[in-house]
């Protein structure tokens, strides 16, 4: 790859991880979700159990940081990083999208993780325009380089029509999800990049055989806003229009929930409040990208893993002090809903 | 024409097409429609059709450049060019207020535009108690001089009543609608110009033969404003109680839809996101004026150009995010509706 | 009287019409009734017809220059100032409290105004405190003294109770209302004087005879602010905890409506867009003190002639802008209530 | 006691009683609250009537001075004074946690007050962790030690789990108090410190046998703050994500009183209007804790003396002007309740 290309990708990196491409108005709304406080736990602290099933494994505690990078050097050594975190600590780790991997090989290395990540539940990932142009045995070549136990597809028309130069061909999407949820060996999520999955989507997604989605839903990293940030003239007033756009996280994954499906919450979960509060709503796992980067960027591996204890020690308060001794009791546990998340769920 | 009265109707204008003379608390309520983004659009962009049937014609894009001018040499030119605007680009037009030329022969020019504009959907303009004082005969000539296809008649009693020297005696406008819905060879739309149409007067109109509304609501442009701006002493101060009195422009597209009627969505139109969402509450197509006169004094032809441009990309973009690939597809797309619209859409 | 007493009360009257005696945060809620905008009024400003029945009386226009003053020189004057635009302009007048008459003959010529007044619809005034301890004929004397055609008994416990030396004792309150409606040859008025009559108030009224009630309620002038201001201490401290007690205007006329009985609007009207909507909830007529007050006391007559004015010009356009021809007509005019408002309704 | 320790209980009670440990965001929800006035009270102040029956005694005003302190010098004497206004008033007055005195046998003079409170309802105080871990013949000592009319067990672990060193172990709470439900002579009141109680929690305690809840909602002294004050690195960290934690009062008290149980409305309380409120959702008294504190500490008793005045003459004014003449007619009072309650009050 040469040095330039490779140059611009890190910049894009660089972007996507500061604070300039959050949403501005809109938010998760899963602040709109107040957990009752339990006065009487009949718990004890270290008795709290975070495991959660996902994707045919065990988390020990039901965090996803979510797919982010891959094709550079410097890529490549944060998904070992990432890699090494999600192995020791039991969380599930998703990789960058496998398309720069696909059209130069040269770039697999910077994807592969499983030497320091053994065990962690690995998600491979590519794009839904990408994949339905392929061949399905393409991908499970792409998906055994790795050795991903699952494939993220992800879907964000969003992100690509108001970049200059991104997919305008939006067709054959649910054909591809049908296609692979029936023929890949491992199991399909279609994820979203921060928009949001409609309960709408969700209905298709389950009619053709897919089970798990990664709603990665609005409030957290605005990919029109990365976009926009790049554009010039009439494309970057069309991404100003657009960058808010999307389901809020909290309608996301109650919707996707209501429909029968997994949801993965994704999107502006910035602490373990946040977790609680997503998987009070459905969720079996939150997924985390830009706030794990930016922790990993600051202070380096220490950092990222002083981030990640605390999003743990406050997800495990926030379950003692529902008195829940385990997700499925979370899932169940008392709360109030605030209007304007309550008037999302009440539509469709 | 009198240079002096020229001179006046041309400050008309420019205090017309100022932002002084915006609603100030009041707001179109759109901002109330929240778009349900879809992840798995199956379409194109280059696919989606914006075409819509107005009037009986087709226009390429759901817009109609609202009834603005005429009467001034400087009028003149601008809807000469904004009627080649909405020629090349399958606009309706709409003409300023017709009185103007019945009073004084000498200023029909300025209203033809029909050389410029062979084909575009043209429509007439007068006002409803001009009209009622009329004979048909001698509305028709109006409507041959222009080669109009449709006469918008206005409804502006708000207007009238805070300007010195306007119209008090309202009586007799349903029946002038009767009158012209029945004896007139081209379609009859009753028009607001900024305070919205009640479902109660839309149910009058329908009952006597209206099949087209114009609602031109609350939210944009103020004529209670721009004659506050012109007032002195009482009716100043009685200008100012009333400069946000109306319906909001969201409000009355639902309330004109719900009686049968076609609506057109006029009114603090500002943007393809607000066409989008006025045409899911039902509005057969939405009307700008003072944005578009702005555009056109800030940038010429090319300015009013870019402006629809950006309008129309922004149109599209929410159609193809919607998953609606025709404005058909639009008006059945999920949404969710903040309170305060919701609270307008409970009463009648 | 002394001139101390007559000092010390002439302060009171200039504290009472200041700003500085408002309510806080609490308003009358006459905001939140917005009326709907009607584009086909078919009438004639000239035509609109603000008569209503009061007390027996035809008023030219629904207001009452509610009580107010009496008991030293400039008082009398006021009324008498107040008076004889009531009369010019066919409005109701209310007198002040004439306990200071009953305690002190030499006084009632400040309340006497029949001279200038001879048609008006003239109100008396007493406390239901004071009128408790008096026989009825002592009340009829008052009554006949100056010539009223109707009594406002009024009901300020809120500002009693923080008043240093106010009265603490209200027990016989409706067995006197009882007496008065039985006894007195004419209509008795229950009065508030700032925090509304609430819904079981206004039933026990109706239940033994009264017919019309002076809602007089929060979002004015709030009489405890008025105490507090002269207060020290721990009484100061215990007006301000109650500064903006009572009920909103807007809701204490729609109870007072669904009750049976005539409301009277008092208590924060500033506009003609105050009287149209409290008209649209109910009221038989509208009641403006500190207003009407503070016009005279800034222009004299002709400033409150002035204001009154913009009062009627405001109800009548509101009307025509509504297609409401007569006050009836507003009673049933569309309209909607903001969200604070109907969850007051929604309760007893 | 070392001076030392001494030294850092006295800081602590110090910080506990600052303003620095408020709640940020999170309110009582009282104000939420609105009682209705009574234009015809039918009451005399005097004759309004205070008085309440908790725990056996009879209340002259329905106040609780609340658990604070005890186990310093200092405790010792706030503790007396407390008593000693308790006495005096007709109120009841609560101890600090008897674990210091548990613990060192010399500390129990500083929670002894029987000489000054001879009749005082008293209580005291004991966290339910210490309970669950004594014999009921060691709590019956600590009761005795003391002349106790009634324990408050309180439950506390939001406090607990963001303090370093706190009790991570919660289980056998709700055993407990069956425990002492069942074996103590003298009633049990379930208290919590700052997070209220939900009613599931509630419902619970009553199946146990437990007839009295205090509280202690959200709102006013948070726990989790003092705690995080002290804190440094993590625990500080999920300590301001805790900091506004739990239930708010209003919603708490009238939670509890729909499980049948008699509520004490600690938390938040900073007025007479404050207790009206709190009585009329159901409370049998109201405690205060860390406004009395401030009082005493900036005004010695006579400053907790002019608080407690003002209190009561608030307390007194609303409920004449509610025209509830008991306590009894207060919880029957009219009253509107805002959305935010209502919202919560709605679930579970
Ligand atoms: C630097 C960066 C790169 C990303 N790259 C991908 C990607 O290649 N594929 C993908 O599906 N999502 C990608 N995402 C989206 C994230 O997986 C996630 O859906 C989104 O950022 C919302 O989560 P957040 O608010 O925690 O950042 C990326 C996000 C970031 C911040
Ligand atoms: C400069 C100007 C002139 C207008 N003249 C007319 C007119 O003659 N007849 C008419 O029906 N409406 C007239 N209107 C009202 C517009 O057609 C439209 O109803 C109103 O301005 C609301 O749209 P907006 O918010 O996009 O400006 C005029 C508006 C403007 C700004
Ligand atoms: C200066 C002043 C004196 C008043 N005196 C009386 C009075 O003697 N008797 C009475 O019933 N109300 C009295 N009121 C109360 C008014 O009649 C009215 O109920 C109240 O002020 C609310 O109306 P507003 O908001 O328009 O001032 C007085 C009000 C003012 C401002
Ligand atoms: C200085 C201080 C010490 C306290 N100590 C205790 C205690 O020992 N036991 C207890 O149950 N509650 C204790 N509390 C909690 C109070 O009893 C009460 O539940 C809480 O402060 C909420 O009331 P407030 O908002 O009026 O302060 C203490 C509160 C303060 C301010």
């Amino acid at each position: 790859m040469s040095s330039e290309i490779s140059r611009r990708k890190d910049e894009h990196i660089a972007l996507a991880s500061s604070d300039a491409v959050a949403f501005r108005e809109r938010t998760t709304l899963l602040e709109q979700v107040t957990l009752i406080h339990e006065s009487l736990p009949e718990l004890a602290l270290e008795e709290i159990d975070l495991a959660t099933e996902l994707l045919g494994k065990t988390l020990r505690a039901p965090i996803v940081i979510a797919s982010m990078t891959g094709g550079t050097e410097r890529a490549g050594s944060i998904n070992r990083e990432l890699a090494a975190i999600a192995e020791s600590r039991g969380y599930a780790i998703g990789l960058g999208s496998q398309r720069a991997m696909m059209r130069d090989p040269s770039m697999a290395p910077t994807y592969r993780v499983r030497d320091v990540a053994p065990n962690a539940l690995l998600l491979g990932n590519l794009g839904v325009v990408q994949a339905r142009d392929l061949a399905t045995a393409d991908i499970v070549r792409l998906i055994e380089d790795v050795g991903a136990d699952a494939l993220c597809v992800h879907m964000n028309p969003a992100q690509e029509v108001v970049q200059p130069g991104g997919d305008r061909d939006f067709r054959g999407g649910l054909e591809t999800f049908a296609r692979l949820a029936g023929e890949l060996k491992i199991p399909v999520v279609a994820k979203e990049t921060g928009c949001g999955v409609s309960a709408r989507v969700a209905t298709k997604l389950r009619d053709v055989g897919v089970k798990t989605v990664d709603v990665s839903g609005a409030g957290g990293t605005s990919w029109v806003a990365v976009e926009t940030l790049r554009a010039q003239g009439a494309a970057k007033a069309l991404g100003e229009s657009f960058w808010d756009w999307g389901i809020p996280t909290a309608v996301s994954v109650a919707w996707v929930a209501r429909s029968g499906l997994a949801p993965i919450a994704t999107g502006g979960i910035k602490s373990g409040l946040d977790v609680a509060r997503a998987i009070a709503l459905g969720a079996r796992a939150a997924g985390i990208a830009r706030p794990v980067l930016q922790a990993l960027q600051a202070g380096g591996r220490a950092g990222a893993e002083a981030f990640l204890d605390r999003v743990e020690a406050e997800l495990r308060t926030a379950m003692l002090l529902c008195g829940a001794g385990t997700l499925d009791e979370l899932r169940n546990a008392p709360r109030v809903i605030g209007p304007e998340l309550a008037s999302w769920l009440g539509t469709m």
